[in-house]
């Protein structure tokens, strides 16, 4: 077997809830006559997700969401796949990345499937021609549906769209325990720094923030919460971190992951006052929390290896990850997020390609959430694989819960 | 000082956001005019939320919500308040119960604040004749929100109630922490029993249940968890917990904590097969989730002493604490929830009572939440309480949160 | 059943390792012909020990070791126990106290068995008579142990003590969890205050120590340490603590508990330093860790309720658990040690007390450690209550772990 | 820069303790006339203990102690520093790595410094003639102090050896810090496994284990602990862990990392019950924990990609990182333990080889414990680098910790 056959062999093993649903789709072919734009990042992982589309007799069209996550040995593979076809490229450069985006549009799909929203935006500025032939896109990010969410708000959302982001499914184990692991053992294994004892930043007491905050905590770490939502600075204070703004934090901390969504998180105020030897990483969806333009602007000297380039700046060391990018997936060794939690996220995605593909041409332009009976379906399909029972609502039990003058 | 004094004493020092409060409310007298009718648990935290309504300038009429959870000496240290009327007795008939709950109705209140929807319930059925002088009441358990939102939807409730139990502030801290600290040291100091290494089930994965579970796990137990969602089951999973139906539990259970606001969660199928010298307790609100009554009318021997009752079903002691009441308030040790969490519950109250005074006679019958700015208010005053700083958005980072087409 | 006994039936019931032991005792009396002076904390654990003693066929007689430990019902119940004479009264006169420990020496007993070496003191100084007699005896605590090598090295300690505090069994279960658990408790239990997102201040990373830290830590506290030996702070740190001063940890500490054997842990220097409604309280034998003594002299005011002395000292309010006496007990709350925790320490000492008798008489004065193989035999028993089964070495395995030559 | 030297640039900046103890090297040249044997792991940490070695006078000769952990770039910089002759290469053959060792000594070393033994073995056996001119060694495994005690016992043990690994600095940072974070990132990085809610199986409960069983825990795994002491056993279940046979924990565990020092920890019996996809991995010394043999001679079918060696047993994947060699090292991806616990270690090394030298030649052969004050001296040079200060005794505690007579 090839490097991304055997990858995607590795994958496949511990996705039982795509295993599942493939099994579905190679019966009753629901995909049919459906073209499926992809945007994601390609590996291992995704290709399992692709797979599983194709089997449902969809064609797919894939390319990256981020120049540094594509995996070329999988990209192969993929293109090995009946009815897959993949244009991604590891370190493109930016116009090759366009275009490969270009292509997978080319073909005028019937429903996007995006991480970021990098298919939807383009649609919507220089493809426009092709929104009519679109039922439906599905978009996996918070950063991605925040901002459909403005677009939504605004009136320029031309087409349905399934904010698989947002269900109670994706928050937890994507979020949470998908970024909290990948980014954690991303940040070790890079850096060989010991956790146990050390100031460990977090900016951003989101899910992401939450679950990196659980696991840092969990391996001995001192954890410093930054927020500007006093309520979730007081949770992050009675879970047992310390919480300051990001200026205080800048003068203590030893590791700092920034999980906010937004920008200008760490910059200029913060690099003058941080510790030899502080290491800056990013497990946010775009490049923009850590300032990288001030610090290529301001260096005094530079080391630069492994998924590490190191800075100095007023004769200290600052260490920042992967150029500030998602640092789970960019660092040369990332992983990205486990492979069982983004069998929940992407069997969630072939459900929602399923039902958009079904219900989308019913729907006018906007942000939906996920049909409840679709995150139901795969927490089941999960707790099946394990075979974990869990109990039922008895008659009685209904009844009381929906009474209001019983027990008193 | 007198007992009640002392006790309110301790509280008041621990309770620096009903402290604000109580500033401003000596200042500016908002509640002037008003008629308070409580039924909450009569304690000392409960006292300094009422002798801080009276410094805003109300009449408070106030009774136990619980039979067993009354602390005299705090009930007669409240007669001595100005402008605080207290008719809560500990261990009363359940006709002395209804009469006291009548006394506090007699004085026509214009304000209501429950814990249970005993006033309310009491004013839809036997005191109709009241309805209107009401304004508009608080509520504050999940089980009463529950209750009376099952009672609007129904077109029957005829004035305007705030949730307080549903503010992000109220699930994260009052359930989470408070019921998790609460219930489990109540369980150990009344049991004696070692948490570490123990199976310690918790019936439901709601806000009280992951508090437990997060605490027990914290000592050294080895959680179960059970629960009807597949999604809340998912998470334990992964949060690290054991998943299983309360028939499998109940094999295996050392230590049993029930958290579900529903009925029969453990009865006569699970109490068969339950190990020698099993621990059942309640933390919801209502006495139903341990099906008392079969043990009561099926035991072979008993045992009874210091809020733990020993039933001897098929020759195995079975281990009931505070007769399957909320477990930590009834048993004799309970203190109930720790002061700073009601800090935060009551502070919520207090700003909740204001609000309804001024807001509530435009309001239609119906459940309504708490704004979002009291709920931030409260969480601002902990944090500067505890010389706290958290960001602001800078502008930069506003505009971005709210555009969609910078950053690709 | 009387309260006292209901006490033992309650005990009993988690005290597999006992039972047990006591099963072989009634069968064999392997101590009759013993009789046994005792001076323990005198409740329903101990009540289970001494009738385990006496169901071997010891005589025992037994007072407290501690003023504030006894339960006068335990001290009745077992005074009908046959064989059993119990003198302990709680909140006794120091006279009276005293008269006790005389009263259990006048027997003339031939073993001893110690919490905190009273009965080993009062035979080297005021009972010198009685020394001959002594076959040998056991204590119980660090502290006792620690007093007791002093003593051996000077060459004053005339019969063989075995430490029965120094087993591996007895460190681990004890201290860590017996101490850990139960004093957490009953600081939770007395104050009714909130440990998440306190600063939890520990003095000692012994045994006791980091069993309260990890607890605390369990719970959602921020846990400071401090200590003397830089490899044990350094452990703390890495554990996630914060180490520290004492100096520095008044400053910034909710909750203090002192578990050193030391004297003068937390004094006048830190008291002016202290928060306000800081909470002081002792896990260590003496109540000598927290000086009494100077805020008794330097208080502005004073409120004293349920096991909390609160001082005024420069209009700060001070909160003082249980006279700054061992706060698992000694709090009116207090339960001590967890019965599971007293079970494993009392199985080791009533196998002591079997070995002692038959060996005693073969050993010259000092401090022994306890046979390896009780050690290892109260563990098993332990395991075989809960049905864990556990691996051995193969053949295979035992010569790779003795050879130096395989392997390279 | 070259990569080599990058690396220990990275390296230089998380190892305060190491450049403490240059400062004074480089000063007073201790070490001058030392020629210093050295086997351990050729990467960038160790290159700093050599380069510090290099600069307190010594002639130091390396070679690396595992044919898979050699980082050539990392060689050829050790190459550049003045004093250092590096002879390790990654991936030679036996015959190779045999001739490397023979060419550090061929040198006429006076010290040596093993990690697991190699140098001392071969002195011991092919090279005898060269144990006239060594005046001691210091060995850094617990597996290699286990078998030198095996070979002093009998007598075999030539010159004195410092037990480095034994010291309470290097169990607890070392082993429970170093190895439990390590290998846990390890794994996760190399498999893109989840940890959350798996069932987690550590082999052995040493200070290995209970690191790795509390990292995995923190985490959110179950973990599941085997052992063979019964104490250990119990300690590992009052932490919260599943103790149980190997041969239960085969039928359950999702992960599997033995740390036990000893051979066929699992083997035949456990494969074959196996569940699909279990992955299994060594973080002990030597790779003989798992029977690797029979599974290479039983294999349905085989894949291997990046570390991981997939075996079909009866149809049923079994996942093998790093061919059962210690996984923190030998997979692709491994760092080795974290730069911050080698700084400790190799901060002991360094002290313990000017020690040996001084000292050396007035010991007789055998094993002997780093003096203490080394190991103080490491702790406090940390501990001053974090800017900690911790308490020190009063002359009042110190009478009162050596009296017998005070405070009943």
């Amino acid at each position: 077997m090839k490097s991304g056959a055997l990858k995607m062999s590795w994958a496949r093993q511990y996705m039982p809830v795509l295993g599942e649903i493939r099994k579905r789709f190679e019966a009753d072919k629901p995909l049919s006559g459906t073209k499926i734009a992809m945007a994601l990042h390609v590996e291992a992982k995704t290709a399992v997700l692709v797979e599983t589309l194709a089997a449902g007799g969809a064609e797919v069209y894939i390319t990256g969401c981020n120049p540094l996550s594509t995996q070329d040995d999988v990209a192969e593979a993929l293109n090995d796949v009946s009815g897959v076809h993949c244009y991604a490229k590891r370190a493109c450069s930016v116009e090759d990345y366009y275009e490969a985006i270009d292509k997978v549009l080319d073909v005028n799909p019937t429903v996007t499937i995006d991480d970021g929203m990098d298919l939807i935006h383009r649609l919507h500025t220089e493809r426009r021609d092709l929104l009519d032939s679109i039922v439906g896109g599905c978009e996996e990010t918070t950063t991605g549906i925040h901002r459909l969410r403005s677009m939504a708000a605004e009136g320029k959302l031309e087409f349905p769209v399934l904010a698989v982001n947002d269900t109670p499914m994706k928050r937890h184990f994507d979020n949470i325990h998908g970024t909290g692991e990948s980014a954690l053992s991303a940040v070790m294994i890079t850096t060989n720094s010991l956790i146990g004892g050390k100031w460990f930043v977090v900016a951003g007491y989101g899910y992401c923030g939450r679950g990196l905050a659980k696991m840092a905590h969990g391996l001995g770490a001192k954890v410093i919460v930054t927020e500007i939502d006093p309520r979730r600075a007081l949770e992050a204070h009675m879970d047992g971190y310390h919480v300051m703004t990001m200026d205080e934090a800048a003068k203590i901390g030893d590791i700092f992951v920034t999980t906010t969504g937004n920008t200008s998180i760490i910059g200029e105020k913060q690099f003058k006052n941080l510790k030899n030897g502080a290491i800056l990483s990013n497990a946010g969806h775009f490049n923009v929390e850590i300032d990288i333009e001030w610090l290529e602007s301001h260096k005094e000297g530079f080391e630069q290896r492994d998924g590490i380039d190191t800075y100095i700046i007023n004769g200290k060391r600052i260490n920042v990850l992967a150029e500030g990018r998602l640092v789970n997936l960019a660092v040369p060794k990332g992983m990205g997020h486990p492979i069982e939690v983004m069998d929940l996220s992407f069997g969630l995605q072939a459900l929602c390609s399923e039902y958009i593909k079904n219900e989308g041409s019913a729907l006018s332009g906007g942000v939906y959430d996920v049909p409840n009976e679709i995150d139901v379906a795969v927490a089941s399909l999960k707790l099946k694989s394990l075979n974990v029972s869990i109990d039922a609502l008895t008659e009685e039990q209904k009844l009381y819960m929906n009474s209001w003058d019983i027990g008193t």
